[in-house]
């Protein structure tokens, strides 16, 4: 049985509890929080605590709490010989030294409170201080995900920016998508078949095999007339990415 | 039994001629195409012809041809008694006036040659000269999609120009994703379940409701982070996405 502690509350620290409570194998033996009130939905399923002193002896000790804190939380976690890991894309494990045992467990995915995840289709990124802890790692990973990948802090944190302009970028177009539909009286509802579309053709195209659209054709009636139509607010987003597609796609407006 | 003749022989020409022809009450009797090479893959499932004065009589003319020929086109249609109908999100209606019956058939989704697509989940958007022409692309639309919409020209062209945002551009945000990727030697398909993920959220929350990231939550040193990682190539439109994020979400950067 593998013992696991799980410092946080929010989603990750959530969507970890649920996927290992899942597991034989797995034991969740605690939840720290040093807000009570936000371990109440935990308090029935397994041990709770607000004191960062009284955790229990486990293998490993997740610190799924905001990056700005990791490094604070590492230090008070020195006297446990269990691993103790971050789940962050964009925090370097140097910020995890002063444990004896450390690594990073990154599920590169975007977990929102209510929707329900199945952990086993989430690339989980590992490092660890060690080849030993790393194997310990990997095979605790390899138990709600098979897609485990060993990458470095360097290469977490352009990934960690990668999933800002994938996940996060894009859904802003989808909102300037809702905005502009808004403001004509279309039901945005009708754009979603495209949007599922648009992200299925990226698992078995490339990205640039997919593109298509008046930059990458250097459409300039087309990209006139979208000019004209746009509200001044979007105007300035579609002249830059119509730029960027036509520098990326080496054309020239 | 309704007959189709199809002008054109690119995506959109080709993904109807497929739908339409998987349905029994539905004959396409010909295809045209002013360039002979072109008609090759349909000779020998229909008839074919170079010459636009010798189409057949049909209930329905699709001109699936690029947006600046299609008034050209559709004045070379004004003897035939057929609706004339153009799918195009771009152009207006009118640019159809000097025929009899007219109408649009905008199928809202980007075609790729080589992808096989279900017709019946892709919203189509009509239009017509007259109720009773309506009624007929209505009934026509209805045999392949399940999604028949009755949008007019200037909610149309909106509908074209969200699309550009949520697909072509969507798509070059991937493109970045993948160059970040390279950049630092990290597999791009890693990035792939975020990006199903990504564009699933939207099939039940909004797109507002959906936002997530440093952007959204005012998180400067993450940001700064970001820059700091980015080749130059991609600081600007980091930071006009982002900025648009603060606007949209009333946050001050």
């Amino acid at each position: 049985m593998l013992e696991v502690v799980i410092l946080g509350t929010g989603n990750v620290a959530s969507h970890l509890f649920k996927a290992f409570s899942e597991k034989e194998n797995i034991d969740v033996i605690q939840v720290y929080n040093h807000n009570k009130e936000s371990l109440k939905s935990f308090s029935n399923l397994t041990n709770t605590t607000t004191n960062i002193q009284q955790l229990k002896k486990a293998d490993f000790y997740f610190i799924a709490i905001k990056d700005d804190v990791i490094a604070e939380i590492a230090q008070q976690l020195n006297k446990y010989k269990g691993i103790i890991l971050h789940t962050s894309g964009a925090v370097g494990i140097n910020r995890l030294k002063h444990t004896a045992n450390y690594g990073i467990f990154y599920p590169l995915q975007s977990f929102s409170r209510n929707t329900t995840i199945d952990f086993t289709e989430i690339p989980i990124c590992i490092e660890a201080n060690s080849a030993e802890n790393l194997e310990k790692i990997k095979t605790l990973a390899l138990t709600i995900s098979k897609d485990v990948r060993e990458v470095n802090s360097e290469q977490r944190k352009a990934l960690h920016v990668a999933a800002v302009f994938i996940n996060n970028f894009s859904n802003h177009l989808y909102a300037i998508g809702a905005e502009i539909c808004n403001e004509h009286a279309v039901d945005f509802s009708i754009l979603k078949p495209l949007i599922s579309e648009t992200a299925s053709k990226i698992q078995t195209l490339s990205p640039y095999e997919a593109q298509t659209g008046p930059a990458l054709r250097n459409d300039h009636k087309t990209i006139e007339t979208h000019l004209a139509i746009l509200s001044n607010k979007h105007k300035n987003l579609y002249r830059e990415i119509t730029q960027s597609i036509q520098d990326l796609h080496g054309k020239e407006l």
